[in-house]
């Protein structure tokens, strides 16, 4: 038997992100080994869902060289991209208890390089708090939308603006809303036309959607050009 | 072997509504002899989810003798109770796929004697739509919110309202929102204060609910005579 | 990226309670800025849900500030609202493991100024148990039922009773029943009329509910008033 | 390819009851070739879950052999066992809508000997009528119970009887307990003791299982035999 | 707020079996004080999962007073009824992991006084471990089939015996038949006829099934007196 | 009682493209009456779940004005909007049975005045097909990938480009994948990164959603003038 | 737009069986259409879930063309391939019911050359049937068990024979166990080793499954040889 | 009260493998009692599922016997069988989170003397990655395919080889996708034909299925002379 390992390392050229290292159901030894690879092939990578027990039982030498954040449980290895100047994405929250996901979005869009704005406890539980914000929302060309319990705040977003609208359902929630499904359920559900979702508490692939968009803009004018 | 059939004719008494005919599940034969029960009793009776076609499968001297409302699939067999002058309840939809459920709730409160007022199309992917209205909602001591999809109305009224807010899920939806379990758990899993929920498409539910609020004004004012 | 925390300070006004902090699903650190926040807004809050090794975690000082319970997870920041002399609430629970959501109610009602009265184990299991208090139940303006398993009770309250009858299920139950959407279900499905629910072990959102229910006193004797 | 039919002839000798045909599921010509093969070895055979709709499918003579019952859907091919006098069993309904299964199990009983008695609409919503048989229910060796809805009438029963409690959960109800997983859950996870459970709308298998308490009898009888 | 506990103390009068107490959900101080007021009523008491971890907290003197048993979590406090000589129930395991399970209801029924055998191992994957005991099978007036996994256990001795047959699924099993709905579903949805069910685990419900079929047998036979 | 209806006509400013009116559970009286009031206020509309047998009770005139697509059960009534030269969408099918999902998509984007490409039968079981178009699929900016089943083209197409992926998982499948369910939670739970998905069949939300990429460029260019 | 349809016509050479068309969520057009495709490929195609409406729909001609089986709901369109003389695949179904789906797989294993022998009404409620069976059951190289219900046949043939086990769960059921969940988890759980499971209903599948065990024969001599 | 514990030790001979020991849901007591009698009736055994922490817990003399591997939580009791020289299974996984279900698969072939080899991180995200190994797949005779999310990769494999496909789902995914029950269902949902399944995470199941293909051959070649 003689299995192998395999990185994808071409991934940035194909879909326009580097590979990024998912740490949970991985252990130690093979989050050590993968960063290893990484080193030996000058890769950066990014790191998601590192528990910090997980991180200390990384060997010393690999934890040193890792930029990591607590909050959002991610970890920088090797540099990260120049970020933009201009934040073209906006991340809301419903609430203070969605923070972790949204960080973990920002911390993507960063390491990918691109700069982000971020406005926390926007629930529509308290309506005037979303309307107080209207112009900024109704600006921003793509808005990534943390929220749990019941999701209402996809649906609100949803009438209000034009831009792209990420709805990242999250864990957050009791009872019957908790664990997500109801969250997400409602961004999928939801009356309020051309919600996009993502996964429960996936604010990496809401970052990596939001790339997508930027480019699809390179990729829009790419073709006029072809075409025109 | 020999079944008895039992009316609970005090329930009136007992719970503040009289018993209600619920016809879906039921066959025509014994639709009719429950009618002629409740005629030998001289009782009135509410006859809820009554199809157009069970209608005319019931003999004709019985059909005659129901008030029969296609769109809320009611009928009322005796006279309904004389209505109050002000409406204590205000009825609204997120949408006019939701107006049968809704009218179901008025038609039940009418029987009872108790009048509403109705508003539909108030959902929340056109928010303005809800701001129009906000000082009618907050003076409303109940509001019966009827709504599919995402349920997202529930929570937006639950944070502008005081008073009893009784949320009624509809099965309208599509994908995964069909049925109505998404805007069931968006009014139980709310982030919203103090949300009371009915079962899914249950108009006649929340509408008994709305009159044990009724119930409850004379019941508080008898406590405070006796222990004042 | 600048997000910025938002506190509702004028929940109270709108919807006729303050804001309440639900402590699942947060940090230490955020539950210490949010106290620090309130502190500097002078307002009082009502904390649900701190588990006693949270409690732990706080700053001393903070901490020291708490009106702490640990039956119910609740803790009073700041002073609760002057009690009302008579109870118009009556909460009552299916057996003794139904308690701390029961207490999550009763503290509730307290801080927000609600007096209550509490009944333990009137579990349908031992039917004169419910039996023995049928006046009292009967004279109750509002119930808050608290239940686990099959959710028996509700139903058996909702036969015998006029004034508001709100079901909260609890996650209380063995195999199937565990979690409690059996109860929950019970209590949407009732064959009893006008049964209102609230989410599974949500004592605080009954209590909501129930102040609800005084407001529509006060709204409903304002309209007649107005249209008198 | 040459497939065999096989009959399960000796099933009564094995498990006290004969084979049984269940038509759901089998077209015209399977259920006319299975009676054909009932007929060749001089079997009689229970026909359940037979649609008015199949039953007319059936070549005329196959249909004039069969004792239909339309509420029930059952038929019996060849002649039932002669009935005991005294009636072992007793069975119970919620409501009116529980009767077409209740009487599945009555004629399953009838069939295979077993006298039974049956008493519709004893629904907890008024449970005045439940306590009003209180004396006749302790007295019954067996109660096979039939509810839909929330099941909230095994849960009573079980806190009231001695004898053998058969819960047989229906499909009757609405929203969420539409179909009847509601009622099947709250007889398994009923906080009375002892309570056993059928399948949903299982009233011929509720009938076996009283008829297998009959044979425990027996079977208990020879035991003490043996050893004492 | 003045909540009283209430005992269920003629539960044995009514139902045949005195109240048990359910260890899980409730807190040390919750079990002794039911303990405490068992004792001043002179009760006995059947305690069920009760974990050691529990066991530890209670007070020294109320664990001195329990005979407890660590394989089903079981504890007797004061005197169990005396026993049977003649084993009416007879127990089998489809596996060694449903052990714990057969136990508990081994020990409810020694408990209530009624002696009984047990079987372990008769998984179908061997089915010549089932055919082996056809004989004893075939005799016993009550079997309990305790089993997890995919539950064909049951379905296989329901085509086997005449006797009552209670299937007591087990959460025992991998993957899609974890948590026991698998084995639960298949007792329920069997082509064996007749089979009964209680909930997942539970092992004490099926003890007090089985000590009402006892009773069933003194009802029915004080029944035949009354009418012969 | 007063009901009023409430039309949306300001959706178009303010979430870029215009109130759409979805049939299904509509009646054709509220059809007809909506239809009506588009028409008093010169507003073009687009109707999509129109089945053909809804089309004929519409009255003449109504049906009269009507431009009906049967296959994706899609309407236009007034004008759509000038058609855009390049297609800046690609719609691509796993199967001929995605067809009618897809030409919602297709219809939408057109009434909206966005030109597509579309490309049927790129189902994975033959991957070859899908490698064929990998340049095709690489330079489009955004992809609306529409399969049912088990939706593994979704991660296949993730991994391959660049784009914006907007996954519309369909109710076309078998067994456990009927419904769409299976689909849908491939698009949640790919492996691929940045996937965003739709509600079940839902094409026309995932053209309004390309329709918001596009507004998004026009967004994203106003904001680096206004900063740059 | 312009779609264009792809047909898979290497498919015989990569996986060993042509493609087959799935005529459910197909219109007649498009089932007319592909067989015009076929036509003009000259391949012959095998048709599953063709229901008899939808043939009645379809062109005279192709109706003509094509070699169709009621039961199966299959259609051979052009020559199946030569049978071979031994059966290696042996199949069998736990009732009558469950015939169709049998008849699916032995159809389709007809169409790619593969001769079957199959065996009905071999349910285990029955065992007697099973075990009288057992010498040709040990000596089948491949079983196709089909059975609904709870699927116990699974475990039971698992525990039997030493061939390969294909379980194809059936929808046939009632209650919990309709729609096929339960005999599927039962397969996917059961405590025998090495069963092997197919979709719910799937006979075309476990055929497609058997014809591959085939294939592994040949590639596995050839790699014998290889390395030989 | 006097049970039995029942090995199983002819299962070789009936299914082709012996028995192997789950050891989860067991208790330490409880494996070394099985093992005793193993060594006593001189039978080698597969331990599966068997926790390091278990293992700790397990007497020394015990532990001291066991060949344990803690990547797939497998040991060896005794000898496992020599190995075939060719390996007929090729076992592959999407990432390095399958690792220890596909050594559950490797060790368990490995004990019934059958080598195998394995391919790790052959996931679809990456296509290129399973196109560059298509000779070495489409030659395997059995191929065991681990992964999890989503499992696309199943049906991409369906769609490249000829060989029997044995899927195993792993509960390795997030949100939705977490625990499995996705990859399980686009195994049995996908579109490819013939792909076979076991329970999630089933390493054991996969393999003893694949010795079942080996046995097959066997079978089928005796078969061929038989009748030849």
């Amino acid at each position: 038997m003689n299995p192998e390992h395999r990185l994808d390392l071409e991934r940035a050229d194909r879909v326009g992100m580097g590979e990024a290292l998912l740490c949970s159901h991985k252990s130690a030894e093979q989050i050590a080994a993968i960063l290893e690879a990484a080193h030996a092939a000058k890769a950066s990578l990014l790191l998601t869902r590192l528990e910090r027990g997980m991180l200390q039982q990384l060997p010393a030498a690999t934890r040193g060289a890792l930029d990591y954040d607590p909050v959002s449980r991610t970890a920088y290895f090797g540099s990260p991209s120049p970020l933009t100047e201009v934040p073209a994405v906006l991340i809301v929250t419903g609430g203070t208890s969605d923070v972790p996901v949204a960080r973990e979005a920002s911390r993507t869009l960063a390491f990918y390089g691109q700069s982000a704005r971020a406005l926390y406890d926007v629930g529509v539980a308290g309506l005037h708090r979303v309307l107080a914000l209207q112009d900024e929302l109704a600006a921003a060309p793509v808005i990534i939308a943390v929220a749990g319990f019941e999701g209402a705040l996809f649906s609100v977003l949803g009438g209000l603006v034009k831009g792209v609208l990420i709805a990242v359902p999250t864990s957050v929630g009791l009872g019957v809303a908790a664990g997500g499904a109801v969250a997400l359920n409602a961004a999928l559900g939801s009356c309020a036309p051309g919600i996009l979702t993502v996964n429960i508490d996936n604010g990496f692939g809401a970052a990596c959607a939001a790339l997508r968009v930027v480019s699809a803009h390179t990729l829009a004018a790419k073709k006029m050009r072809v075409l025109g």
